[in-house]
């Protein structure tokens, strides 16, 4: 789609902020990792990977949106490299919501042979739902193929059942093992991260529904790159939280 | 605008040595972290943040110069790069502001529920006074609608007004509980902050009341690279100080 210079300028914007906030949380992470107890520092680590990684990838995003666009006669104009702004997004996910998974359930109160199972089996889960929504949202047809996007799409939607109701669990099986303190930030953390979980298969059914226009373009990269600061950033910090009110119930 | 070279000159010269600066803080703010307590580590870890945030958008903003302008026949014709050379900055406070206000309130002696009120709540209107003020200088006509410009700036600077006002309460109220050598330093911090808030506006404004000629379009890029340096880096040091002033205090 051709965008005027301002819708341009809102989805640069967006996509920039993201890249800047992420970076912003992978430093903190890095930093302040040695605050909390070695009990919940995988919580930590895991948010500085998140955070390294998205941060290459809203690198390569903004490098698709600022060449993928020219500026013609007053309307920007895509070119191939405009196709890489959505599907670099799904790389980024099949590595980052398997560690998001691992960083909540870092802070969760699950111990030995369950906690190892719920934790490979939530990371797979989670691969498989980005790795199948990425078939029906780019690989057939490029996208352009309802059939095949309400197909694979109910196929990733099962996988997100799968890890929805697990990882309630955790957080639900946890109350009666910390302060009620701790596990009040936990849920808050649960809740941040369980409601974006909701934006992406909102965003992901628009082509379903309607014809992308310009002006959905654009709201799709600002919703995608919103959900995905609250989920990493604003979800990371609740977890630090509950880490270091952990750390300190602990001595 | 076309410049001459020495226009040209001035501006690369603001923008790269407001690199090179950043640099510098962040690499301080990076080494010099565990010299202040863990109750202050959050104000050296948010410049730690700016720091780098910044340096990264100054390297953007540098090569949007560098790129943008083609020397043709001894005069630097701008071409369709120039234009990130301003709507970048907006990016980086949108992220680096509200983690200027952490940075703040993290010296201050504000305590419990009522430090985490003020911090999200002053977070919040920094992040909405550059998002409308980008809005207005971007987004709408690409900034030349006068109306534009004036309505959504008075958006801005109507949380500009609340973020003031919250931030010198928060600086007051901490007088009673710190010496007076770490109030006067905090003080300095909060003057120096808040006396380069002023230069936006202004900037901001010059297109309301003049034709932007190529004399202006220095005089903006000088004025935003100085008072960005002035607002992190100088901010940032006297922050520093109060942090390790507190620290020998505690002990
Ligand atoms: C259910 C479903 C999806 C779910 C995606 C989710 C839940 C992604 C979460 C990403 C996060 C949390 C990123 C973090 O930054 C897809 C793949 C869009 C395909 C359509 C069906
Ligand atoms: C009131 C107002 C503005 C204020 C901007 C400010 C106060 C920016 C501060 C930036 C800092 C401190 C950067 C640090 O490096 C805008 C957005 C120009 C729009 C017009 C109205």
């Amino acid at each position: 789609q051709t965008l005027t210079p301002g819708q341009h300028d809102v989805v640069v914007f967006a996509v920039l902020a993201a890249a800047f906030a992420l970076l912003a949380h992978t430093l903190h992470s890095w930093r302040s990792a040695s605050e909390v107890g070695v009990r919940y520092r995988p919580a930590v680590v895991a948010a500085l990977c998140i955070g390294a990684v998205a941060t290459v990838s809203y690198a390569l995003v903004h490098h698709a949106v600022d060449t993928g666009f020219t500026l013609v006669d007053g309307v920007y104009e895509p070119g191939e490299p405009a196709r890489s702004s959505l599907f670099t997004r799904y790389v980024d996910w099949s590595v980052t919501v398997p560690l998001l998974t691992v960083e909540l359930l870092a802070v969760c109160a699950l111990a030995g042979a369950r906690a190892r199972r719920v934790r490979a089996s939530t990371m797979a889960a989670a691969f498989l739902m980005v790795v199948t929504g990425f078939v029906g949202s780019q690989v057939v047809a490029e996208g352009r193929s309802t059939g095949a996007l309400v197909g694979w799409g109910l196929v990733s939607t099962a996988f997100f059942g799968y890890l929805y109701v697990a990882l309630v669990g955790a957080v639900r099986g946890s109350r009666g093992s910390m302060s009620a303190e701790s596990f009040a930030s936990l849920r808050n953390a649960a809740v941040v991260l369980l409601s974006t979980f909701g934006v992406y298969p909102l965003v992901y059914a628009v082509p379903v529904f309607v014809d992308v226009t310009p002006s959905w373009f654009v709201g799709m990269q600002v919703a995608y790159s919103a959900a995905d600061v609250v989920a990493k950033v604003g979800f990371g910090v609740l977890v630090f939280k509950v880490a270091k009110l952990r750390t300190a119930e602990d001595l």
